[in-house]
């Protein structure tokens, strides 16, 4: 099964019962009935995001098929589309400052399948920018048969990859008239778990290792082996026209179910590869001259597997070095590895360089940079009830993120140092017993970020504060002197630990959001397992009656390290501040800490005064919040949407 | 351009029109009118052979996808066909005695275009007849894109080759819910001049050049290179249920345009294989353990080539030496080669082992046999203006022929023999100064012909008699005592030459057939040229005001050898005598010669009295004709058609 849900509504029969909603208004100060009871679209606006990429109406599926036009700089963001009438396809927007995006077209759907290489779907694909004749050139997975599944064995021919061309500044992409250009991995590979997602890149370090012409184009096609393990399929450019692709193997492979080190860090490499990106990062941004990173899904299950059943998927990245292969092609072995999001939902990354001279990076005077968008399911992958047809829409994208090449200094050279994990060593200074980190970087785009703080119709502070639990306490709850009087709001906070939180066993320290008398969510780090939880068990009053209103928690493993003082004397240490970042758009939240995790999630409160914010600590140890900032409005993504 | 026309007509029409043709017959005591403005259908009878195999109405292409049944013995002969509607696709018809056929349906297509791997067209494939599962499966090539020719850049992943599984005793073939088995001819092979037709076989020759498993499948797909020549590509069975294929390479490759010695013997290779078939014949027939041989079609142009126009194209046969190749695979070279047939419209042979389990070899006692049906396109491949829509039906099938390795003993020694041509010389016997020489021996199918001469409803013969032109005279044209009083027999006749012939650059010597007062055809041998001619400059009433009744004379090339005596002395020579059979199927004339030339073509005669015989004779020489008869009646090779 794919990553596309599709809606019953129309665009006609949204507008008519968003009429209807305004005429009997649901009431969010009241119990919420059983929401997969009311009229299609009738809760269209109860938990819409204002700030992300998501469609008019309809169900988003994978990010996918960005690109800069060349011709005008506009970056375009894609993604999968289930619109109206059952149309299935890839659709999308631009955006000239990353901040608010255009649909292509009053359809954003850009290319639709249905055609001869696509008669049953289009899955991911990505743009060359100046292809065949200089314009925007997308290679997609097109697809003939279904089902497809990892767990299953593999249609031959069920997934190939075909080309179309931008049209109409890319409100349509034409597929061209001939067959597809990878029609399948080459014999003798022949029974797949997958073979999908083309990404389209150059890199002079494979020009090098594969004595290619310089500027080659590569794609790699995310898949698997069935008994094998993951793998990512390496091609390269042979035909000026990208017509036809050499194989040159796979250039990625994982045992089947096998884990980076014990799996803390980074779970499971799983049995099937998707949507697998490679691109190299220096401090800045995108520079090809830098490490070489990659960013990908992975699949799995509990043995004994299910047929058509994929209990878990990750959102991984990785970072290690290519090596020349003894039949001419290269191998990848990863150094590091990590979850680029710890969200259960969030999934299928979809990265691009954003490049220095387009619209947006013009304006911010930003540098080559890595954009990365990222999937929230607001089904569960299509296996949960949420009320899609009653919402008229379903999923989103998540804020863009800038990946660069993280650096961690003046780190203790202790324990916590060292492990197969989501960083590497980089440098190791004996005098001062340090060691400096290497890592992947995420930030929210710096755009984003800025205009929420600038365009904020309420900014508010709150005093530095030590919170502490008294001993008669189970935990303490400290409402803010102020909250937001919406949704929609991004916050910041920095927690400092002292030494002895490393042992307490209790220590849970962190904040209470979209809170009122009948739900709220907290989000929290807990020492013990070194994890940023985000605890949904009480986050919405609908979940009592209306299925597919999920309230597992959701966590990621962050491990805040032991950092050499900088005052010079080189002998104390001191834990590593936790610095928050939370952003919350109405029903999405997405949690960013000291720019190397992010935790993104849905939080589906019902209540209109659950807006609240408070501070929350459980456990003996003591800690300091600082530098809390509330920026509330966000923006209004989609100026141009009525 | 491919090898069918759709007919605009459907069966409620056609029968309609054939009512108004019985209330309004058509004269054919009078001059005709022009036939491309008569109704539709109402010429459907006035030319249709009765013991051929064509389709009950509609336009028949290539024959393919013939195989024997394992569970019935039937034969089943299979070809593209366009009916009803427009429909097209691949339609058949089984036979237990290679005499009479059934159609294997009411509509008798059991493979139609427009599934998922052909959404454009159904192209020739082959069969294994206990294929997956047991069933016979059929390995064809699905069409998605057009247009597909030798002359224009390739579409890549026009053509594919697909499979699908006998249904209903093969009424219905049932395509694979998967991809293409073999989705095109892998990298680096990219501009192809085409990909189709597969041919699957087995051979334990090919077994042991190529290390192969015993009672490996082979599939052989024709086509060739831009810019190179004419290829065969070769692949072997990898899984079980013939999914995956092992590509092996170009295993018959010859230089573009090149020919066969000077080309006398066996046309050009052209730029483009189609239809390739290989198989091994020993004396008696069918055996892997004989000798290759192989037959295919060509196309070519006069330089310069104009686009999407494929000038010429040769029914070809060869045999040749398999030699191993340094990268594991197999090339092969032919050492003779010829044409299965002179005729320009024959073309597109397909041929298959008819087992002497078969229900008819069980009947007839034949041994394994290698049968072959060839293509009679009525309209010059579609480029002629043949009134098709009024005639209701087009093209025909040819006499199914048995292909066998043919010997000719005493050959004496001399330049007739060494040739680069469609004979080698296997034996030399120095003290006789003779040779014996091998080549392609062709015969009707026995069964056919058996019953073409015990079904006859008048058998006459004509005395032996001595043919000279009186000097005053240009030709000598001497009716026959009897002839036939309609257009359905097959003749036999032997035509003995002094060796003063050879020298006598005016001999011509045959007979007149299908002749009247107003319209008549000459079939004669010329020894200036070596050649059997049919000469249509007459043939036809019609050609006069009907577009595409065309009139151009056939001929084909055979030598007659000097035969050392057999009467034991072994000095006496003899030119080697003329044994030809004629079979006239109302407008289809089939010249067979010594078991080892066809020259088939069409002669649409006119008026009802054109049936008279006689003799032909032009230049010095006498020739002497004997073992006259003509069989008349053939057989209707279509009982169950009402």
């Amino acid at each position: 099964m794919r990553r596309i849900i599709t809606v019953a509504g129309s665009l006609a029969l949204l507008v008519g019962y968003v009429h209807s909603a305004l005429i009997n208004p649901i009431d969010y100060n009241a119990a919420p009935p059983n929401l997969s009871t009311v009229f299609n679209n009738s809760i269209f606006y109860t938990w819409r995001p204002k700030a992300h990429v998501l469609p008019p109406f309809g169900a988003i599926g994978d990010p996918c098929m960005h690109y800069t036009d060349p011709a005008t700089g506009l970056f375009h963001v894609g993604y999968l589309y289930s619109g109206d009438g059952g149309n299935s396809g890839a659709a999308g927007a631009t955006t000239d400052d990353m901040v608010t995006y255009h649909d292509v077209s009053t359809d954003p759907m850009f290319i639709r399948a249905g055609g001869i290489n696509d008669p049953v779907a289009v899955f991911d694909g990505s743009v060359i920018p100046a292809g065949i004749n200089g314009t925007p050139t997308l290679l997609y997975t097109s697809v003939s048969y279904l089902p497809i599944q990892w767990t299953i064995d593999y249609t031959k021919g069920s997934e190939t990859q075909s080309l179309a061309i931008a049209r109409d500044g890319g409100a349509n992409f034409t597929k061209l008239t001939e067959g597809p250009v990878i029609p399948g991995p080459p014999f003798p590979v022949t029974n797949v778990t997958g073979f999908r997602d083309p990404y389209v890149f150059q890199d002079p370090k494979f020009d090098a290792a594969l004595d290619s012409t310089n500027g080659s184009w590569y794609v790699i096609i995310s898949g698997g082996l069935h008994g094998s393990g993951p793998s990512m399929f390496l091609f390269r450019q042979y035909s000026p026209v990208f017509r036809d692709w050499e194989y040159l193997g796979q250039w990625w492979h994982e045992p089947a179910n096998s884990t980076w080190g014990d799996g803390t860090w980074a779970g499971r490499w799983g049995f099937n590869f998707e949507v697998g990106n490679v691109f190299s990062l220096d401090d800045e941004g995108y520079n090809t001259d830098g490490d070489i990173f990659t960013t990908n899904g992975a699949e799995w299950s509990e043995i004994p597997i299910i047929p058509q059943v994929s209990q878990f998927r990750e959102m991984l990245w990785s970072s290690g070095n290519l090596t020349k292969a003894e039949n001419g092609s290269v191998t990848y072995e990863p150094s590091m590895a990590g979850k680029l999001d710890w969200g259960v939902y969030a999934y299928a990354a979809a990265g691009k360089i954003l490049p220095a001279s387009s619209a947006a990076s013009n304006k911010s005077g930003a540098p080559d940079r890595f954009i990365s968008y990222i999937w929230l399911t607001g089904t569960n992958f299509g296996t949960s009830d949420f009320p899609v047809d009653q919402q008229g829409w379903s999923s989103s994208l998540l804020t863009a993120r800038e990946l660069s090449r993280g650096t961690i200094e003046n780190v203790v050279d202790n324990e916590l140092v060292n492990e197969t994990a989501s960083w590497r060593v980089i440098g190791r200074d004996t005098s001062s017993d340090t060691v400096t980190l290497s890592t992947l970087k995420q930030v929210i785009a710096r755009e984003a970020r800025t205009a929420f703080i600038s365009n904020a119709t309420r900014t508010f502070t709150e005093p530095d504060r030590t919170l502490s639990t008294n001993t008669n306490s189970t935990s303490t709850n400290t409402a803010f002197s102020q909250s937001p009087i919406s949704k929609f709001f991004m916050m910041t906070a920095s927690l400092t630990f002292p030494s002895s939180a490393r042992t307490d066993g209790s220590l849970k320290a962190g904040f209470k959001i979209l809170s009122s008398a009948h739900e709220s969510t907290l989000l929290y780090y807990q020492f013990s397992n070194e994890s940023l939880i985000i605890d949904r068990s009480n986050s919405s009053a609908v979940a009592a009656i209306t299925p597919g209103i999920l309230t597992n928690n959701e966590a990621g493993r962050l491990r805040l390290f032991d950092i050499r003082d900088s005052n010079g004397t080189g002998n104390g240490t001191a834990v590593e501040t936790l610095e928050l970042t939370v952003v919350v758009d109405h029903s999405i939240v997405e949690l960013y800490a000291n720019e190397r995790f992010v935790l993104s999630t849905w939080v589906w409160s019902w209540f209109e005064t659950s807006t609240e914010l408070a501070f929350f600590h459980e456990g003996e140890t003591e800690v300091v919040v600082g530098n809390v900032t509330v920026w509330e409005g966000l923006v209004d993504a989609w100026p141009g949407r009525s």
